[in-house]
């Protein structure tokens, strides 16, 4: 069966964001106050063909940990989608 | 109130993703078979203010179509958690 899959990947609390942190200070400037704690991350989608969702959910957490997150500063978040 | 928002940024169908057309192309190379449709984006995780959640909703979909994303190659997905 086919599955489709979303990857969250956020740096973990207490590694600093440079990026989220630029986009935060730079926001009040631009009219939006109230906006805090902006954390970016990277997000991603595909579709994954295993016989089960446990299965499909092994192999995406395998794939998260060695190649689509760093795990010494990234966490990722994996949501699972039934066909 | 303070509502934490979730942005998700995606290309649009169509557009060309050549992060996610190299990351699908090494899989089967690292043992990961049957992974189709890799497309990579952004997350933003972040507080907002507001009087309520429409309120909410309005002032992130203005910052997501103003500033966070391209509104000519990208999509926005918005998740708002009440607090």
């Amino acid at each position: 069966m086919t599955y489709s899959v979303l990857v969250e990947v956020q740096l973990r609390p207490g590694i600093a964001d440079p990026q989220g942190a630029t986009i935060e200070r730079a926001l009040p400037a631009l009219g939006f106050d109230g906006v805090n704690g902006v954390r970016v991350g990277k997000s991603m989608r595909f579709t994954v063909d295993a016989a089960d969702e446990a299965a499909a959910r092994a192999q995406v957490d395998e794939l998260c940990a060695r190649f689509l997150t760093n795990p010494v500063i990234e966490d990722a978040n994996v949501t699972i989608e039934a066909p």
